[in-house]
């Protein structure tokens, strides 16, 4: 698996693994990293709440390296901790430099000016939309047919309370591939799978389709594991061995299929 | 008025002007420019076709420039002809890199492989959109609540048949500030002016609005002008005249205000 960055653009690109694959499916993980460059110091944190799923997906990043090799897929994902932006919110959201995560107050984010706000937006927001849209962009352009399906972990204790579900699915605009997910994954694993758990589009959550999927009708979905599932590299192979079948049965399913 | 490159990109990035402007509106012109870079030669069209209306939108730049000193707005435009890379079409569309248009073939058009497929979608859209996206994202990020219009022409005889239609008020996915728009201009001006004609969004005509307006739920609009009212400078000045008053009631129509 290579990796590459784009040298021209300035501020964080994302970071591009398997680029040559031939899979239809392009992963995303906007999440990957809860890497805070050192100009935001440590935005007033503790280095335990710097280590939580507050500043990342904990085990996304290792899911979707697996499958990225199971599935022949390119995959894109940011560099910098959803605290200092979170890629997968428009520069207007609340959440995209959030002043509070469940139950944690961000002080490095309580006042953030127009200007820091801006700067922030150019140097992780746009480069990391920019790089992936060019991704998505080549791959239609040569006919490949690209697929989005962005991969997330969740917290199994949030506001205090257990959550049940294992594995969710959740859809933007288009519901087929999300269904179909959800269809084969309730056939050929265990896992308690539900569709739009613990979020839906409702919370938000769906921006990265929103803007690279829904408006050039590509087959999109968003898949969020239980992140005590995927706390080991073992345990991040193994979900990625269960998950990839159910993928590459999913996209199966899509009608027509491209020639 | 001012006009800027971005240096570090690569291929043909879009022309900004007025970038300091404070009003809302951010004008769009994919259409601006009839160049065809020395790279695609003439593309095998007489330079009368290089000169008509299937090569880009005569006027409406100079009708957008107007607009913009008008309305303080901030002026994007594409500066390659839509024959090499139509930049208001995404890659897998045939208008993209047309074969055909209206009652033209375009010979250098007529087989494109998928690598200058690729190249062209690089060099010309990707850059375009980059620079828009871009544009847009500071203006949210610093709370200038931007709304994208975009500025066209159309021919007064299509397929031999004429067009009664003077000004055109095409919607996406929102049709708030576009029926705004018409029904300031029909109480305001004497232009015949209609909904969604000559052309509607089942043509595939919005692609700009939908990939940068209605994800970040902008107020949006495309707008057409038949192109013999804007057929000199003098006429552009006028046009521009008649309706920045239009589009400045139109917007002032728009609930909530933003503070």
């Amino acid at each position: 698996m290579t990796a590459s960055r784009n040298q021209d653009r300035t501020g964080f690109p994302p970071v591009i693994e398997n680029a040559s694959a031939q899979g239809r499916i392009v992963l995303v993980c906007e999440h990957a990293s809860n890497r805070i460059p050192p100009r935001w110091g440590d935005l007033g944190l503790s280095e335990a709440q710097r280590r939580a799923h507050i500043a990342w997906d904990p085990g996304a990043l290792g899911l979707a390296r697996g499958l990225a090799r199971h599935l022949d897929a390119v995959l894109v994902h940011a560099p910098v901790s959803r605290l200092v932006y979170d890629c997968n919110r428009a520069p207007d959201m609340a959440g995209a430099m959030p002043a509070r995560s469940e139950i944690h107050d961000i002080p490095g984010n309580a006042t953030i000016t127009p200007e820091e706000r801006a700067a922030r937006t150019a140097e992780i927001y746009i480069p990391f939309h920019d790089g992936l849209h060019a991704v998505l962009m080549d791959r239609i352009a040569r006919g490949l047919h690209p697929a989005l399906i962005t991969i997330h972990s969740f917290t199994p204790v949030y506001f205090g309370k257990p959550r049940a579900v294992e594995f969710g699915v959740i859809h933007d605009a288009d519901d087929t591939l999300p269904r179909a997910i959800l269809a084969e994954a309730q056939a050929r694993t265990r896992l308690r799978a539900e569709l739009n758990e613990p979020y839906s589009a409702r919370d938000d959550v769906t921006h990265t389709l929103r803007l690279h999927a829904t408006p050039y009708a590509l087959p999109n979905a968003m898949l969020e594991v239980r992140n005590d599932l995927i706390a080991t590299p073992e345990a991040e192979a193994a979900m990625a061995a269960t998950l990839a079948p159910v993928l590459a049965a999913a996209m199966a399913t899509l009608t027509p299929e491209p020639v």
